[in-house]
């Protein structure tokens, strides 16, 4: 059906909407196709709706095509499910939960991976009955913070989700592998660039787990990739591991008076200037900083670690919260906060802003074999033999040349600090450059957590009741329609790739004159009847130039003008994206364009 | 794509789930189309995805053909319009309420009345906007006291709502009927009767409204037809009323002893002992009966209300719900209760048992024109003339042939008392039958409520701003699954119509033999070829007559079988619904079932 503009629920909008930062918000909301209903929450307009349906059925192909089945869960569902996994506390206050009219806790879901496993049990007993791949184009819900960007980060959006159930490992490398080969096609198809990056799976248990980040500069994720091809979220870059060092010659330590050096810049000062190196200038990253932390367990009870990392790294505390649950053995999201006052009553032992970790190995003040010792954790370059300045446990000392595994021990190594641009790449190709993207779709590999806590069993070939094993696929489908407006716009407004564009084309009649309208409609009838998508702006009383720059805003691939030239049997075709333009005879244009 | 059920997510059950009490419910849990996820929320299998879709895009059809266009709005949604519509709280317990990491109210939405409105008073400014009819087929929300009968009554459910914006009353008339004709169509497609039948508009606001109810014994709405072709709801029936009679020769009231006569049987029985009539004996229908109802308003004020109604009547609480609030003036839902002794305390003249309205113009007990007195409502069928037997206000007696407009007065009359089978009907072409139904589709003239709540005005063509009149219109996506499963089965199972059943045909292989699989998927692929969908059960290992009853049970029009037969060149073909087989030639099977 020719989409006319004269009746068509559509007011494009001059000004950008005062609450949007990024272009796409900005631009889906003047070109009529979203409209915000509350904070983060949009209603789709007619145009709005067209793109996201286009975008839907690429991905809906891409999952048929690999032999995932379509299932639609509800969106408000009770909370046993989610209890029984511990996601119910765990998710904390981003999730939307309500009570119905008995008392009954429910949730608005923010992924399924608990209703798709009781499914599967509900359903399936044997081997024989797995794989099976399974997916919804569903609601989701969270309750975000700070929802931002328009459609890049809302409440209430639009994922495809699948779930994999598998007897075995390799079965779930192998439907790993078939989703990871599904979404690089899905964006290919959609006409978005992405970048598969190692992640880490984070609360979402499990082992093996990837994004697809699409790179842009507004994007809210920082990744890192080499030359030759690595690429990881920051949160899980493989720091690479010096080689062991041998101490054997090295001299032993020395404490030296440090006054007024309480930081890493003021001890860099006072080590250039009172034991100044041979070879160079001491550097931040010679110095060995002891951070105490108190991580907090799902149950909410505190534990003391301190974190021994190179003086120019941060501690990442989102990388930190990945990683520490499982260094501690806790189960379960944790939290990560500054040790307080409070934390520190007990371990009179800490002299603050001169804290180390021993002076020899008779005198270890952390770690877990020391009496009272809090745990101790290091940052994977603290390789034994490598020599540190770093607190002497007295005010005003530190001490100089401390060696790691001569002088100190530690409890074991953590991912737990930032990345920084020029740090060497995994892959040995070279320096990691960082960039921005947005998170277009992330993979995991659950394995078992899922179905152990829901008691998801099915016989083995040998009669046997095996634990199955699962994965867990995402894609924004929400997000990717504001990621397509992102990368496909310019200054006049959004030029869509003609897969997920709202219509093939869009006639603008200009001048006054039934004959022009009736050619123009004529010319509408004829490209619907060669299977394109038309949008007629037909709008009496509107300028040429209003039409044309709301052809512009909205951003159909190719426009057609019925205007002047028709007098000589020509139409004007512009193509959207590149700004080109030519004359083209009214009776060739149809079988033309439709080539 | 062929749906081979070796790989379907699928598993059929020879017993009815337990909490299933209609025929819908526990064959399409049985099939495996659905899977209930909590009371009132059901999971969508992938076969039963497939009913949906196809039932939904036949509503989409029929919605465009009315140049309705289709929007989506989020479930979740702010508190904000609905308090100013004062929805928020006449909800009451069926509305999901919750809150936000911020203590903000939300809602699940029930229906959108409110956001049509806003987002049309966003867009829109002028008449010449106008009119535009907008729908959605989406979630809604319901927090049903007693979710029932499978996906009839649930808590989670999808539906397609639409809403008109017409600047007149004609243009709401013209956009009701188009409504109601693509409502016809859509349920005509379905292949699902239904009555449209006048309605109450009750909470929803507005004047016309029609439901379309489809006719079964399990529905859970009483309506009444007419032999010309009437039909109402039984809270919307019109009752015929009565001529006025002359009462100059009727003869004086009389007050009467009636010890042991509280109750309408006992009196009735006492009136044919103490006074028999000579023309037939005393009945029900002869007296009248003085209900003291208390009517609580949205604020939470009682009203005390006397309704008179003939004795072989019943007030019909939902039906007088609908109407009380118009009758005393009082805005927003309405609950209606017994009169309490509390209630009571500031009236000592009611003898409970004995109530009458009067013994005489001058004795006037009730109405509100009587000092003190209690508003008085009557039945349409208490007209001028009418004579009762009824209380006398003190306790053991009671007035015979007391005489409406000699001998009391009234404040209004009121329908509020149940239809009876057999009652007069409106359109004069006989007695009422009452049936029972499933409500599929409401159509309701909203008028101006939400827009004059919410402002929603435009400039008429005088430049003048006037409040736009709506029109709201809604259809049980989910629902209409279940009762085309209700409408077609048989004891066997399903047997869906070819329009919506989730394959054209349904192959079944019997039989060992590497040649009847491959000759059976031949078949299935020449019949895609063809442009039919199919399901192919080359399950290994089950048995044929497991293959036949899920065959049955599953429900697809036609089933094919490749069997012995093959050797000599033939399948059996067999219609689902009617049971007939015959066999036909393998190589023009094709050709045949597709022709």
């Amino acid at each position: 059906m020719v989409l006319k503009l004269s009746t068509t629920f559509l007011r494009t909008l001059r000004e950008d909407p005062v609450d949007a930062e990024v272009a796409s918000h900005k631009l889906l909301v003047r070109a009529g196709y979203i409209r915000r209903a509350a904070p983060g929450i949009y209603t789709w307009l007619p145009l709005g709706l067209r793109v996201l349906s286009r975008v839907e059925a690429i991905v809906r192909e891409e999952m048929n095509a690999i032999g995932a089945q379509e299932v639609h869960f509800p969106a408000l569902l009770p909370r046993e499910p989610y209890e029984q996994t511990g996601r119910w506390t765990e998710y904390g206050e981003g999730l939307f939960r309500l009570k119905d009219r008995k008392e009954a806790d429910y949730l608005l879901a923010p992924t399924h991976e608990e209703m798709f496993t009781l499914l599967v049990k509900d359903l399936y007993n044997s081997y024989k009955d797995l794989p099976v791949y399974l997916y919804q184009i569903q609601n989701k819900y969270r309750d975000e913070a700070r929802p931002r960007a328009g459609l890049l980060r809302g409440r209430e959006f639009i994922m495809k989700d699948s779930y994999s159930f598998n007897i075995d490992d390799e079965g779930l490398d192998e439907a790993y592998m078939a989703h990871r080969g599904a979404y690089l096609k899905i964006f290919e198809r959609l006409g978005l660039e992405v970048v598969p990056v190692f992640a880490q799976a984070g609360a979402m248990g499990g082992s093996k787990s990837e994004e697809f980040l699409h790179p842009t500069a507004i994007g809210e994720d920082t990744f890192v990739r080499s030359p030759g091809g690595y690429a990881a979220n920051v949160e899980a870059v493989t720091t690479v591991v010096p080689e062991d060092i041998d101490f054997s010659q090295l001299p032993a330590f020395e404490v030296l008076d440090t006054p007024d050096a309480p930081t890493i810049d003021t001890l860099v000062a006072v080590s250039n200037e009172l034991r100044p190196r041979t070879d160079r200038a001491w550097e931040a990253k010679d110095t060995l900083k002891n951070v105490v932390l108190a991580i907090i367990d799902p149950e909410g009870n505190r534990h003391l670690v301190v974190l021994g990392v190179p003086g120019d790294r941060q501690v990442d505390e989102k990388r930190l919260e990945a990683t520490i649950g499982a260094a501690l053995g806790i189960n379960g999201e944790v939290g990560v906060e500054q040790a307080t006052a409070e934390d520190l009553k007990s371990h009179p032992e800490i002299v603050t802003g001169y804290l180390g970790p021993a002076l020899g190995l008779d005198k270890q003040l952390l770690g877990k074999d020391t009496e009272g010792g809090i745990t101790y954790l290091v940052d994977p370059r603290v390789v034994s033999g490598s020599s540190w300045v770093t607190g002497a446990n007295e005010h005003g000392k530190h001490v100089f040349g401390l060696v790691a595994g001569r002088d100190f021990t530690f409890d074991g190594t953590i991912e737990a600090v930032n990345v920084l641009e020029g740090d060497p790449a995994p892959d040995g190709s070279g320096p990691l450059r960082t960039e921005r993207g947005i998170e277009m779709g992330h993979i995991f590999q659950l394995g078992r957590k899922y179905a152990e806590a829901l008691e998801l069993k099915v016989l083995d070939q040998n009669g046997k009741l095996q634990v199955v094993t699962m994965g867990s696929y995402g894609i924004g489908v929400t997000r990717a329609v504001a990621a397509l407006a992102e990368a496909y716009h310019d200054e006049n407004g959004l030029a869509w790739p003609k897969q997920v564009a709202p219509a093939d084309i869009h006639i603008v009649v200009t001048g006054k004159g039934a004959e022009l309208l009736e050619a123009a409609e004529k010319l509408a009838n004829e490209f619907e009847a060669a299977g394109k998508e038309v949008i007629f702006d037909d709008r009496p009383k509107v300028s040429a130039g209003v039409k044309f720059s709301d052809a512009e805003l909205i951003g159909v691939p190719t426009i057609v003008v019925v205007g002047r030239g028709l007098a000589d049997g020509l139409v004007e075709v512009k193509d959207r994206a590149t700004g080109e333009r030519r004359d083209v005879a009214v009776a060739e244009v149809v079988a033309e364009l439709s080539a």
